[in-house]
């Protein structure tokens, strides 16, 4: 980006929390949490929590972050993907995100997932 | 990394309150936020405080993410600058970081000041 927009960075605090919508504009969630790589420094996922939408407990998504994109004009951030699309990837449950980071299991099946709607793989 | 670290990521609500030590080990502070680059999702700075251990009120101190190492031993990040160099880095005051992601002016300072300690700043 050879032109800086007026705030290029947004605080951890001010992520978490933040709605999620779709095209359409409409709320589907929040953001629950960041997971970050420890050694680059990089958000890998946002953790989506959808509250009643999904209707089957708590259960959360996480995102690749190529796949959000933030709209400063709505203070949120937008998936542009199909409803159906997010309910039928992979989510965790809260134990279940504990175990997000250990081993390959969970970034295979995300970025398998995700993969086709352009999010690459962290090395 | 050929070889996967059994957590290699960490969830930004575990940053965040997470004690810094020195490098003997000595707690001199904690992770307050996390300032995060929008577009390429990259951890810029950990926003520290260092509550009284400066005795100039809270002051924040961002610290460039590549500086700091996560110590999982000790459950902690740790700095291994010199307490001195981190009392004479920029810090700011709650007010200031609001304007940590706008202009360059904050980016040029902090940059141009750790870039010794091996910093490279952001695009």
């Amino acid at each position: 980006m050879g032109v800086k927009s007026p705030h290029e960075l947004i605080m951890s605090s001010r992520v978490t929390g933040t709605p999620v919508l779709n095209r359409e504009g409409e709320r589907i969630g929040h953001v629950e949490d960041l997971s970050i790589h420890k050694v680059s420094g990089h958000v890998i996922y946002a953790i989506l929590s959808f509250g009643g939408f999904l209707g089957i407990g708590e259960r959360f998504h996480p995102l690749p972050w190529s796949v959000l994109d933030y709209d400063p004009d709505r203070n949120g951030f937008v998936v542009s993907l199909e409803k159906k699309i997010l309910e039928d990837a992979p989510s965790l449950t809260r134990e279940e995100l504990e175990a997000l980071g250990a081993g390959d299991t969970w970034r295979t099946r995300l970025f398998d997932y995700y993969g086709r709607y352009g999010a690459v793989p962290y090395i």
